[in-house]
């Protein structure tokens, strides 16, 4: 594939590097990340490289360059549709040099992960470069691993809301699913432990924050916790049948 | 902890391997898998070594031991449950001697994974033994890499139906949630594509067989797949909102 001027682009990495443990990323990610001559990540709020950086700074090769996207934290599509633009063509620019890219995200590239609309900003501004992602660990897994439960088995049915999601979905998921999980619960956290109250579901409930970094805390009940404050980074999941298999360490 | 006789058990890890590329197990899966004097793994029909160590096979080295544990594939839960006891205990007769056993198993140990039933008996039969599972790659989200779409972004709601769903579930799903994963669609493909055509939602719905193997095949749309007949390693993926950044390869 040649852009404008005759040269070859680059292609497109999304390489997803796991939830907060950095050897959590896979080997394929790995060879990938270090192959590259430009990485890619979602900037902090101090315009730094931010949280996924941060897991694999310790692959990073030195003569890598590290490309931060100002990536907001906003709920205005607006404001992210001009970000992911912005950043986009940033990454169109390196590409046309003919140089590859690696996008890093936290958990997996394809699960509600910012390298989706910069990857559709990229394909807008250049439908010939190659786009792959390399799949990775996605956090309910990683939360699961902590808890040591399963998250499923058998014939258990699970379903996944978003971290935005409607109080009333909530209930509709625990009219029907063995398995419900909660992606980033903290900002409804006090309605969601009063449904889960209600239900006499929160034996059955657990939540894990941070997982993976060495902040980590699991909660295996959420009995106790009426009056509790998840940070951002905290996973909620109502397993509706028991199934440990070991006390949580 | 200390076993019957005075000495130290061992631990029992759960490594999910990934469901084909042996590119996807993670860094911290490899590391613990070379760490362990033996591996155990589900046996294939024939009696050895299935598919999770085909996976791995390279990474493995010449002193390790292989235990191949008899887990059939059938539906009897009195002859499923003597086989997770018969493995436990394999299982436990090394851990007694105060060695480490990897259990290896594809995808990710705590999605619809053997791992759960087989750890779940250690425990019954050793519970001093130490659990742990290292989260892995996941099929659904390997199918949505290699479909060049992500499984979900924003608000989308998720469902996933486990191997043995009944078909009625299916419609429950269709009427609420924005992506619905079919695990292991085989044996209700031509039902399932039946109700994708009535609710019109062929063109929206992709099939990915033997992901990350070499045989992997990709159908992006359903359309023309009225009379296939998937194999077992399948993967169903209905998609209500188009998105995808990249034709796929």
């Amino acid at each position: 594939m040649v852009n404008g001027e005759g040269a070859t682009w680059g292609q497109l990495w999304g390489i997803g590097v796991g939830p907060g443990d950095a050897e959590w990323l896979t080997l394929k990610g790995l060879r990938v990340l270090q192959s590259v001559p430009v990485i890619a990540c979602p900037q902090n709020r101090q315009g730094e490289a931010g949280m996924a950086y941060g897991i694999v700074k310790d692959y990073v090769r030195s003569h890598q360059t590290i490309l931060p996207l100002h990536l907001p934290f906003v709920r205005d599509l607006g404001e992210l549709q001009q970000a992911w633009d912005v950043a986009g063509k940033q990454v169109v620019e390196i590409l046309a040099q003919g140089q590859d890219v690696a996008f890093i995200t936290e958990g997996d590239a394809s699960f509600f992960s910012t390298f989706t609309y910069v990857a559709e900003a990229v394909h807008r501004f250049a439908p010939l470069v190659e786009i792959v992602s390399i799949p990775g660990v996605c956090s309910p897994l990683a939360a699961m691993a902590a808890l040591r439960m399963p998250l499923a088995i058998a014939n258990e049915k699970i379903v996944i809301l978003p971290a935005l999601y409607d109080i009333s979905e909530l209930q509709q998921a625990l009219a029907w699913a063995d398995v419900i999980v909660l992606m980033k619960v903290a900002s409804v956290f006090p309605q969601v432990w009063q449904q889960l109250a209600v239900a006499n579901l929160l034996e059955h409930s657990s939540l894990v924050e941070w997982v993976g970094s060495p902040q980590e805390t699991r909660y295996p009940t959420l009995t106790d916790l009426a009056h509790h404050q998840p940070p951002y980074f905290s996973i909620l999941i109502v397993r509706r049948h028991a199934y440990q298999f070991c006390s949580p360490a």
